[in-house]
């Protein structure tokens, strides 16, 4: 994904692909924000990544949540929030980044998603998903899914059973986890793009 | 609110207010279902329809869950589903008309949202507009809630317990309702109205 | 697993394994119910009843959701309800199964268990299943997960996504189904079976 | 409610009520274990406490989540766990310490209940409430909610909307968390004493 001086090097250079003149407006940023212990999340926040950086238009800024700066989520088009399965519930460390945000109206209409990787299949990964768009609702933001009913929560990862192996996260995942990194950017391009806050 | 026809007519008079000709397209829809047994969902959904219709632009269609046709669904920029609390559950009726939705992508990106009403405070309603809005997800909508924090899920009315009697619903709830027709109607000319799919 | 009239005749001969007279009480019953369209659902119940029945001392009834009476659900230790995913919620006709329950205390500290088959890894089978537990809760049951944090919320079956086929639900699914049935057996043992209503 | 030492010397003197002799088991424990900032959580605490403390026969112990010690939940038959709503989720140092829980089949069919106290009416309370619970069956335990359907999920209060002022919360809220821990101490007699883990 591209940096935001790659970003605004490149629209200097060659205008905005959203429309307005390059030195009124960069482009809408998509913020992803992970945390990870195993590295099974980081590894799926990094294919969300690579989803929202095919979409020509926006920026995609990837943190893990100790990087994360407040600035970052203020000035976001969109937020995507990944975290392992802890007994069905976000890691207090996310749950602790979400009750950092802004309570003033900065964090509404923001589009939201949530992606997250769990040992077992049904072991919690929905709850999971779910429970960051209730939080992200409590704010006002506007959130979504994947790309289709398999994902319809936003992206999980099965890390440890059955076919499901330790080890890097099985392609069926990753997958996911692209194709709703491109449906958001792509979201934030259509609903948000020419309508900033 | 206005019927279809009122619209029309105030179309071919004055022009579309969401900025295209008249003879190019219709206002986008806010399309409002609910199932009522003792009528304070019914009543709730008059409250949202109240809301939406407040909003220049949009096209108001409230229907009962067994009045609503398909083909409103279809073409609806906006879906408001309204049911009571059954067991912490929605109402089969409610279930039923969401299984009837298109599965073909129709209902992607259209904007989703849920209301309320149950007998006790904290006795099913979060689970059910939370539960609305797991389905929307599945047809790959866009969620929303209320206007704020004490409607973060959507609008819902308590009916029956502590100091909320049973006769028509109180204040807050109705102003929940109007609150959540009223961003709907909004998110809809925001995000839908210069995007129709 | 054995009908009632075998049970009887076990009892008259044997004495009742839970301890007392025969004479004096029956064998508590662990009802199952189910809807199923495709056949997954009829499947892994039928894997949960024969975990259940795998337990000495407990009847178990095993009824489609057309089939059940509602005597058999008022005398039971136990119900343990099964559904396809449909939209991230249970059908509408195990809703209405549930809506039937008597609400006068009768299913109060029955135990409640719950499980589910979806078409994709989680696309709905949690949700389901905690929906069920959510309703069973409102009647006042003692509800339970499976034998493990993997099954925790019950037992649910993916069966057509990624490395599960359609065709007979996975081994790793039926395993789940038959520990949940026998966890709930033995729970009844436990605690109902010298604690009749 | 009654201390430790308390409970040990009604024990010596009168026996215990459960059935056993005192000087083979003392009586079991329902813990109660709460989270608070502005002191609500603290006050409904107290009412489950006093609820679970009617009933004679169990020990009541009564801890702020930085107080409690870790052998007190191994050795709990029953944990009640309580927070403030925080953005639709349990606070982190709730979420903090039910990960810290032992995950070696210690909490296995211990009894579970949850309460919480949110500022608005149907703005998170449910879902924190079951969030607890679906953390507990991640751990195997048997989860109830409260007296009757009003309390379904456990207890809750709201502090701060419509009819509900900041101050003391409501009494219909305290007599919730009373008939909470009451039913969870009379479960825990019924179910648990007399089938030490």
């Amino acid at each position: 994904m591209r940096t935001r001086l790659t970003s605004l090097l490149i629209f200097c250079l060659f205008g905005d692909p959203t429309g307005g003149p390059a030195w009124q407006k960069t482009a809408p940023v998509v913020l992803i924000v992970y945390y990870s212990e195993s590295g099974h999340t980081r590894e799926l926040a990094g294919a969300v990544a690579i989803g929202a950086g095919s979409v020509k238009g926006v920026e995609v800024i990837l943190r893990s949540v100790s990087e994360v700066d407040s600035s970052e989520v203020r000035s976001a088009a969109a937020v995507i929030v990944g975290t392992p399965v802890f007994n069905a519930a976000v890691s207090p460390q996310v749950q602790a980044f979400v009750n950092s945000w802004p309570f003033d109206g900065t964090m509404k209409n923001k589009i939201g998603a949530a992606f997250t990787t769990g040992g077992g299949i049904s072991a919690g990964e929905e709850l999971v998903q779910v429970g960051i768009l209730h939080s992200m609702l409590v704010f006002g933001m506007v959130v979504v899914g994947g790309e289709d009913w398999t994902s319809a929560f936003g992206a999980s990862g099965v890390t440890n059973e059955g076919p499901f192996h330790k080890g890097p996260i099985d392609k069926v995942f990753r997958e996911k986890g692209q194709a709703l990194g491109k449906r958001v950017a792509e979201l934030v391009l259509r609903f948000w793009a020419g309508n900033p806050q």
